[in-house]
C-alpha cells in the first residue's frame, strides 16, 4: 500500500470496490431507480403521528378553530409523499418480477387513499391501547404521559399503520416501518401480526411478535414476551403465509420473558407465568406457571449452604 | 372510495378524522396550549450533558481559560428553556386539576434553580458511576471510553436528572426524560427509583427498574435484570406511592436476566445468580443461585442421547 | 437559595460546578484538545454504509455510468474525515501515555488507507450475512428488504468496520462505533469479537457478544443470546487480552436467550436450545437442551390444579 501513490491507490480502490458490486442484486442497488427512501418513510410516519395524536408533541397548537385546516394540510402533504413511496415500492417489485403491465401509479394512489381512509378507525383502536396502558401501569400518571412518553405507544401506532399496508400487499414499506419501530423501542412486531383492541406491553424491551401471530382483545404482555415460530429450514414456497406463530385469545396476560412457540392457541382469559416456555395450546381460563427451579442459598463467607 | 372525487373525499376524511378527536382527552391535545415539547426536553438534556461531562463530545474545546464562561453560557440558556418547559407541565396539570390559584411561573423558576443547583452533586455521584463502570468491565480501556461510548452512562445521567425533577413533583417531564433514555439504551429506569453511588449495569439492554425501587451504593447489575412489582389491578388511590418494588442494599451483584419481584429486600453483599427468580427477601451476605435445569445432550445424527 | 439574587447565584453555581471539574480526568475533558467527535464518527459510518450498500437508501441514484465517480467522491470525503478522527484518538492516547515520539498523523493516514482498502473484502462478507438473513428468516421477502430494513444488518456492518479498527489498535473509535450500533439495534457486540461468514441474528434485541469471543462460519443466533465471561474482579494487567469468552465453531445454531459462559468451545454443528445455560464445552454435532421445568396448570376460577 505504501508503494502506491495516493491517486493510483484511489483509482485501484474505486475499481476494486466497484467490482464487488457486479453480478449481485439485493446488496447493491445500482441502476435501481425505484426504491423507497427510508428517511421519507420516517417523515411520513411523523405526519401520520400528528394526525393520530394531534398536538401531542407541542410542535403546533391545535385548537377547535384551526383543527380542520391543520388536518387537511397534513393529509395533503401525506397523500403525495406516501403515494410516491408506495409507487416506488410497487415499481421496484414489478421490475424484479418482470410485470410491466400493472399501473403502479394508480395502484399507489388507491392504496394511499385506502390507508388514509383508515385513520379514523386506527385512532379509535389506539385510544383503547392508550387506555389499556394507563389502566395496566400503576406508574402511569395520566393519559398524556402515556401518549407523550411511552415507546410502546410509538410501536403500536406504527404497527397499526404498517399492518394496513401489509394487508394491501405493499412491498418493503411495512417492514421498513416495523423495523424502524423496533430500533426505537426494542419491540419487534412483524407487520403481518393481527392485534386486537386494548393491547398493552409493559416495559416493552425485547418483545417479539411473529408474522402470523394473532392477538385478541384486551391482552397484556410484559417485557421480553416472544410469540415465535418453531425453527424450520426456509422454503419460501411452503412456509410463507402458513400460520406458524401463536394465537392469543381475548383477556390473556403473559408475564415477562415467556415464550410461546409455534401455531398453538392460548385460550381466553389464560395467564402465562414469567419465563414460561409453552409449546402446546392452553385451554381458556387456565394459568400456566413454570415450576420455579430449586433455589440454593449459600452464605458468602461460610461453608454452610442449604437449599430452599 | 372510487365513487368520490378527491376533494369531496378529503373533506369527508378531514371531518371523519376530526370527529374522532371529540370528547376525549389524553389522546388528543386540542385546545391544550400548555404541553411540554419532547424535542425541547431532549435539547435540555443535551445542554445538561455538556455541564456534566464538559468537552466530552469534542463539540467545543473547553480550557481552563474559557471554562467559566462556557458553563455560565450553558446555564443561562438552560435556565430559560427548562423553566419554560416546567411551567408548561405545571400549567397543564393545573388546568387538568382546576387549580388556578398556584403561580406556575414562579414555581417553575424555583424548580429550575433547584435542579441547576444540584448539578455539582449529580456530577460527584456520576463520577462514581463512571469509575464503577471502568472497574467492573474488563473490556473498558479508559474512563474516556466509558463516558463517550457507553449507553449506560447516558441512561444513568438522565436518570439522576429525571429523579430530581420527580422528587420536586414536576409532571410529565421526568417520564419523558426516562423513556427517552429507554429508547436510546434499552434501559428502563422509572424516574422514581432511588439509586445510590457507584452503580453500574454491564451490557445494559433489557434492564427494568420500577418506580419505588431503592438501590444502595456499589451495586452491579448485568443485562436484563428486572426489579418489578407483583402485578395487581391498578387502583390509583391505593397503589400509587405504595412501596411495591424491591430494595437492594449496598454491595449487591445481580447477574443477567434475574428478576426480583415485589417489595422484598436483598441484603448487603448478597449475590443473585443469573436467571434467578426471587420473591422473598434475601439476608445479607447470601448467594442465591437457581439450580441449573437438567441438561440433555443428543448427538444430532444418532439415536443415542444421554442426560448430564 | 431564595436569599441569593440571580446573578450572585449564577456566579456561585458556575464556581461550584467548575470546582467539580478539578483534579479528575475521564469525566471531564478540560484542556483535552484531541478527542474523537461522536457525531463525526456517526457520519463516517453513514459514508461507509453508502460504499457497502450503494444506493440502498434511495438518497441518490447509482448507475453503471456514475458509480465510479460516486465511489471516488465518497472515498475522498471519508479519507479526510476518518484520518482526522483517528489522529485525534491516537494523539489523545499519546498525550495520556506521555509518548510524544510517534507520528500520529502518519499513523492515522496509514490506518485510514488500510481500512478503506478492506472495503471490498468487508463487502464480500456482508453479502454472505445478507444471504444468511434471507435464508434464515421465513418472514424475509427479498434481499432488498433485509438490507434496507433489518437492524441486524446495520449492526453487523458496523461491527465488521469497528473490528478492523480494533485490530489496528485504534483507541476509542471502535467502541464508539459498536455502542452506537448497540443503541440503534439492541445488539451489543464488542469490536474485539471475531465473526466468520454467513452470520445471522434473528430478532436481534438483547444479544451480547464479548470482546474475546470467536464465532465461525454459518452461525445463527436468535434474540437474547449472550456470549459472556465469567465475572471476575477486574485486574487490567492480567485480564485484558486473555481469552475469556466462548468460541463458537462453524454451523452452530443458538436459540433465544441462551447464555454461553466463559472460554468454552461449542463444537461444529452443535445446537444450543433456548434459555440454555452452558458453562462447559460442547462436542461437535451435539444438541444441548435444558429440561423444560415442570409446568403447572391451574383453572383460574377453581381450586383444582394439576401438574403436566
Amino acid at each position: 500500500m505504501t508503494d502506491l501513490d495516493n491517486i493510483e491507490n484511489t483509482t485501484d480502490l474505486v475499481k476494486a470496490i466497484v467490482e464487488t458490486y457486479d453480478g449481485d442484486s439485493g446488496i447493491n442497488f445500482i441502476d435501481v431507480t425505484n426504491l423507497p427512501v427510508r428517511e421519507k418513510i420516517m417523515s411520513i410516519l411523523d405526519g401520520l403521528a400528528e394526525l393520530l395524536f394531534p398536538g401531542y408533541r407541542g410542535k403546533r397548537i391545535v385548537t377547535q378553530a384551526n383543527v380542520h385546516s391543520i388536518v387537511s394540510d397534513i393529509l395533503d402533504t401525506l397523500r403525495g409523499e406516501l403515494a410516491h413511496q408506495v409507487s416506488l415500492a410497487l415499481r421496484h417489485e414489478c421490475r424484479m418480477k418482470d410485470c410491466p403491465t400493472c399501473d403502479c401509479e394508480t395502484m399507489a394512489s388507491d392504496i394511499t387513499e385506502r390507508l388514509l381512509g383508515k385513520i379514523p378507525q386506527i385512532r379509535r383502536i389506539l385510544k383503547t391501547d392508550v387506555q389499556a396502558a394507563f389502566d395496566g401501569d400503576p406508574a402511569a400518571r395520566s393519559l398524556e404521559e402515556v401518549v407523550i412518553s411511552y415507546p410502546y405507544i410509538t410501536a403500536i401506532a406504527i404497527h397499526r399503520i404498517a399492518h394496513e399496508l401489509y394487508l394491501m400487499e405493499v412491498p418493503l414499506i411495512p417492514r421498513i416501518m416495523s423495523e424502524y419501530a423496533h430500533s426505537m423501542t426494542g419491540i419487534d412486531i412483524h407487520p403481518g401480526a393481527k392485534i386486537g383492541k386494548r393491547f398493552f406491553i409493559d416495559h416493552a424491551t425485547g418483545v417479539v411478535v411473529g408474522e402470523t401471530a394473532i392477538i385478541g382483545n384486551n391482552v397484556k404482555f410484559y417485557q421480553g414476551v416472544s410469540l415465535v415460530a418453531i425453527s424450520i429450514p426456509k422454503d419460501a414456497q411452503t412456509i410463507q403465509g402458513v400460520k406458524r406463530h401463536p394465537t392469543i385469545e381475548d383477556d390473556v396476560t403473559i408475564y415477562a420473558e415467556a415464550t410461546i412457540l409455534g401455531n398453538v392457541t392460548i385460550g381466553k382469559g389464560a395467564v402465562i407465568g414469567a419465563n414460561a416456555w409453552v409449546r402446546r395450546s392452553v385451554p381458556p381460563g387456565v394459568t400456566v406457571m413454570m415450576a420455579v427451579p430449586e433455589t440454593r442459598y449459600k452464605h458468602n463467607n461460610a461453608n454452610a449452604s442449604h437449599k430452599g
